[in-house]
């Protein structure tokens, strides 16, 4: 190489260097706008997210600790350090209605969805209008609504509980607080066992539970005076959209539209009752928690139910609620699209899954929901209930939840439980994929089992 | 300069300029260790954490928005939108415990304060040991007690609730579910009024509110049975330590120890009672996040305080908890020396402060507390009350109350309340620096008349 050459060769690479430096030193100072106080906390965070568990199972930030760091909780029928074990014999568990089927949205949109919360954030009792309620967050739950079509807040009083579990309750004190005597308390049969658990858990004078509706129904007009009626619709256990049984000018009603979602039904219209109460839980699957909402028509009702709040607990968290409103807001960016199709997508492939399985089975039955119209779809929409209502429909089956369990290895809940018969048995379809996929499989082999015994038996 | 030096200072900063590339380059690979899906949100805390309120105010992440930030939230009697202007003729409210004098120690503590929730956080109703309580901070709040030295809870039950407030309650329906009849509950005035309250307000069979237990006590034996005492120490209003008045085989007692830290009192040993409760809010101050729990020696009172908590409410909110741990465990870090001293230290100064400005008064009193040994700091110490229990000494001011509000726009919470004399009323020290400055410019303004008036009165 010529000298000259060199030269240049050199004050290129000279050159190049230094713009490199200039570069990286400006990306230091300006792209790295400076975390500051939340970046420890953040870095912990994102290690224990890193943290693998074989996709059957998740490491918490709370988690327990071993060598240093939380341990993978594996989801029910695995184990070992990172998940990755099948148990054998497991049971499949399809109890509660844990509603995990939605964790896959959140995993999948962490960045929009998490809260960064300074030492300082809201210590007070009260926000800065001296309540307990947020108004952002209140403001965000009635455009929720607005989008959804599935209730009218216009005009109405917002109340928020700890998971609509307290405000059942809640809003059985208020509504029997203005009855001349004590509230009898009653429910369409089946229906979800807290509304008869709690209110008899309370013993409270001002009411007391009095078992189906229908029988009230049937009989004089007289003892239909004092009565506060729990309408789930669509109903828990059955999936069915439902009205009251009861009416009249003494008959209060509590509609809990826990399920009112375009993840579990069609909305037909949205819901316009007196009392209506919806919960975080089923919405975004966050049961752990623990927030609701209810919306109140009756402004003394309204009040009622705020000073049973504040007797209660004084207020929901504040971070539970700082958290629902960046939630609501995550569902809201995109007019819910994401998480109700999200949503709508799962419960109506598992729900198709059950039913191509139990199609094969003369033995045990699925409730029938049709398709119907959803306003916040604008289209015709097949069912996509959150739990199978089985019906045992051999005369020897009288206990199904028993046959399940026996035969197949399977936890539901009994129709007992729901006041109903013991003939049924309800099935969750809304815990985590491998729960689900255990109970479709064991679900698969009763019926397979059912086919071969015809089979003998015909042969 | 020679062509060789020439060369030789060309080589230097090539050197030098690579060497910087290679620092950069290593620096962006290595400290950078990438914040992935937290960045969003924590640059959107750290912004929030930014907006200046002149130390008279602070903005949430969750604060009303105005041209798309938060705005500033101003202290009582603050206005603005920066809470720099003094509000004339404000009333100094000295009403709630709002425990707002910690708020300086979690500014300052920001870093290692803050906790970081992804949206896939804790989505189950149960921790992976299918209870509502998360093990890592049982474990941590019986450290805290070990350290602080103010409670035994070797062998005993813990149960979490939201705040003291539902606590309370569980306890009162958790002991009443075992007596033979309708539980009395008593409390020795003058007490917290909530014991009042709560226990009329739920209107149980199991229970009904029997007023002062010095009542009972007086009475025959017959009497001191089937009853639930309520007691707290140090005393809610006047910061006494504070026994169970009644004793005997049908006698329970919950013990209220809120204000059992070294904030507020000397420890002189730890408590060992039957039922304890505990509380964040006057413990670390986040009363807004509702945490609370309870320590229980007896096994079938655990029980039933689970099965109230699970019918309540399904259990403590999981962000709550989470962000409990984290707070607790900063608190543990340095064995409590860090917030126990700031703690003490205001509450202290405030009493210190107080005592100076009322000593020079004949018409008003307050409560004495002797100094006292305590067992966490191991020394002698003054008094640090979270509330003044004043007395309006003369004849005539039969209700001081009024008397504070009328002559010196000051809101206290007059004594009946606490089922007192309303010749007293209990101002609360706890709340923030803004709040108790003007309480006791207000406090030397009217003492400052007194003695004005006896001047004239004299001359």
């Amino acid at each position: 190489m010529a000298k000259t050459d060199q030269n240049r060769y050199r004050l290129v690479c000279f050159i190049v260097s230094v713009a490199l430096n200039v570069f990286l030193i400006a990306n230091l100072c300006i792209s790295r706008k400076p975390l500051s106080w939340s970046t420890t906390a953040a870095a912990e965070a994102e290690a224990v997210a890193s943290i693998s568990c074989s996709g059957h199972g998740r490491a918490f930030l709370d988690g327990l600790i071993e060598n240093g760091k939380p341990v993978c909780e594996c989801n029910a029928c695995y184990g070992g350090p990172d998940c990755s074990q099948l148990l054998p014999n497991c049971v499949a568990d399809a109890d509660s209605g844990d509603p995990l089927f939605l964790e896959p949205f959140w995993l999948k949109n962490s960045g929009r969805s998490t809260v960064v919360i300074p030492g300082w954030h809201r210590m007070s009792y009260d926000y800065s209008d001296n309540s307990y309620i947020s108004q952002e967050l209140e403001k965000n739950i009635r455009k929720l609504h607005a989008i959804t079509k599935n209730a009218v807040t216009d005009g109405r009083y917002i109340v928020f509980g700890a998971g609509s579990t307290q405000l059942l309750n809640a809003a059985v004190y208020a509504l029997s607080m203005n009855m001349s005597s004590p509230a009898k308390v009653v429910a369409e049969k089946p229906f979800y066992p807290v509304y008869k658990e709690q209110t008899e858990f309370f013993k409270a004078k001002l009411f007391e539970f009095h078992g189906d509706a229908s029988l009230l129904r049937n009989g004089t007009s007289n003892t239909i005076e004092n009565v506060i009626e729990f309408v789930a619709s669509p109903n828990n256990p059955d999936g069915n959209l439902k009205k009251a049984v009861l009416e009249g000018p003494s008959v209060k009603t509590i509609h809990d539209y826990a399920y009112y979602w375009p993840h579990y039904t069609a909305i037909p219209a949205p819901a316009d009752e007196d009392l209506m109460i919806f919960t975080m839980s089923k919405l975004t699957g966050h049961a752990g928690s623990r927030f609701g909402w209810a919306i109140v028509k009756d402004k003394d009702v309204y009040e009622n139910m705020l000073k049973y709040k504040s007797l209660a607990d004084s207020g929901t968290s504040k971070d539970t609620q700082l958290r629902a409103l960046k939630l609501i807001k995550v569902v809201l960016e995109d007019g819910g699209q994401g998480i109700f199709n999200f949503a709508y997508k799962t419960m109506r492939g598992r729900w198709t899954k059950l039913n191509h399985v139990l199609s094969l089975s003369k033995r045990f039955k699925l409730q029938e929901i049709p398709p119907s119209f959803c306003k916040y779809s604008q289209t015709v929409r097949g069912a996509s209930p959150a739990f199978a209502w089985l019906k045992c429909a051999k005369e020897e089956d009288s206990n199904c939840h028993k046959v399940l369990h026996h035969e197949a290895n399977i936890l539901g809940r009994e129709g007992g439980s729901f006041n109903a018969e013991d003939r049924y048995v309800r099935l969750s379809l809304v815990k985590s994929a491998d729960d689900f996929n255990l109970l479709l499989d064991r679900l698969k082999e009763l019926v397979s089992m059912e086919e071969q015994n015809q089979t003998l038996r015909s042969s």
